[in-house]
């Protein structure tokens, strides 16, 4: 039977990995390294120089596929049928890659930024497969720690207040609105800046891009503040290496409680 | 000038700590562990495990103290408050063991369950030790796998579903109604089990004790289903154990999405 390990690899450290990705990457035979572009590849190098790492040994082998493209052009409603499509395609490519690189008993691994539960389709891919039936492979998760939890840590706070929730959204689900119920809410795949609405409200943002690189940038502060400030630095990071990966929390000073 | 480390150690399976989690431990001199009282000794007991199987050559030492009992018997709107004041024992006796017990130039560590970022006090317990300005020290954070991560890690399942956001929040909060604005819910502290309230409704639910450990338990479902044997599986644990540590999450299936 084919196995196949979905690894988190932490938010950029090659540090944050656990010993159970070490261990889990040193099970593996075949790694799948999907590749968004050109723009990404900086990524697909990261993942490379992990596996050199931890694996300097070598001993097992290396797939690179390149991920079909979304449709990011799609308004708000159409957001999911997009990404439903971009699912099955990718579904597709995942089943032929496990079929015909990973040998009936060997072990194949795909690697995944963070921790595969937060804003990664991976799980999903690896369901619909097995669901299409084509190919048949037993599967586990290591959870990592998430680019959420390293961005709080190197700014030294928490997600949540004291007994107070915190909500993980998306910078698209920000732009609507503020969320209900909540006053602290963690943003990912913001490429819109959504924090900019909220620049002259009673709040604090914590952000962060490359959180745990070399590259790695943190500002925090009072939005009205801090907004100006990241969106320059945003863009001069995005410029200089062509992509960028960033998250950061609103902290909204509660009225009364 | 002293320094604390502020160590996230993962869920409970020692192989959830990161290598910088590894490499932290080994750069302590003193190891601060508090201990909530007979019931959770245990879990002192897991952090000495940790410390022997991550440190074998020793050299360190292990500073035990007792925390301070949390008012719980404090109705829902004095739970801020009564948290208030067991923050500032806390600070007094974290004061204390800082100053008597650390070098000036040693580093100490505390030892967090999960991620040091949920629904956890140490760094706010440390802000409140700098504020009070008695003792001097530098800390920083060490990010760990939290329960939540541990959670669906186990499950097989991701916190979000494609493009929509996810809350955490605690036992009572989810008690007063069902977050506002999100589907997919992760509670935390939930000693009233909470989750019974919506077991006729249409939700699934993730639930798991003791995760990582060999006293795992899983159980996922239709909440109707499961809600009962979560909480006789639940009951049976807790007289065994004499404690628990159980996180879940709510999925609700959206009326139209």
């Amino acid at each position: 039977m084919r196995e196949i390990h979905v690894i988190g690899i932490g938010a950029g450290d090659p540090d944050q990995l656990t010993l159970q990705a070490v261990r889990a990457l040193r099970d593996t035979d075949v790694f799948f390294l999907l590749d968004k572009g050109e723009a990404k590849s900086d990524l697909t190098g990261l993942r490379r120089d992990i596996l050199r790492t931890h694996l300097p040994e070598g001993g097992y082998r290396v797939v690179e596929a390149r991920d079909p493209e979304r449709d990011r052009g799609a308004g708000g409603a159409a957001y999911s049928p997009a990404v439903g499509d971009w699912r099955s395609a990718r579904a597709e490519i995942y089943e032929r890659l496990i079929r015909e690189e990973l040998g009936e008993d060997e072990r194949g691994a795909f690697l995944v930024w963070g921790d595969p539960a937060l804003y990664d389709s991976t799980i999903g891919i690896l369901e619909e497969v097995l669901e299409r039936g084509a190919v048949a492979f037993a599967y586990d998760v290591v959870p990592g720690v998430s680019s959420v939890s390293a961005l709080v840590a190197r700014h030294r706070t928490g997600l949540n207040r004291v007994a107070r929730p915190v909500q993980i959204t998306t910078g698209r689900r920000l732009a609507e609105g503020f969320p209900e119920g909540v006053d602290d809410v963690v943003v990912m795949l913001d490429a819109q800046q959504a924090f900019r609405r909220y620049a002259d409200r009673d709040m604090d943002i914590y952000w962060g891009a490359y959180i745990g690189t070399p590259d790695e940038i943190l500002v925090s502060g009072p939005i009205a503040e801090a907004a100006p400030r990241i969106e320059r630095l945003r863009a001069e990071a995005r410029e200089r290496k062509g992509w960028i990966m960033d998250t950061y929390l609103l902290r909204r000073h509660p009225a009364e409680d």
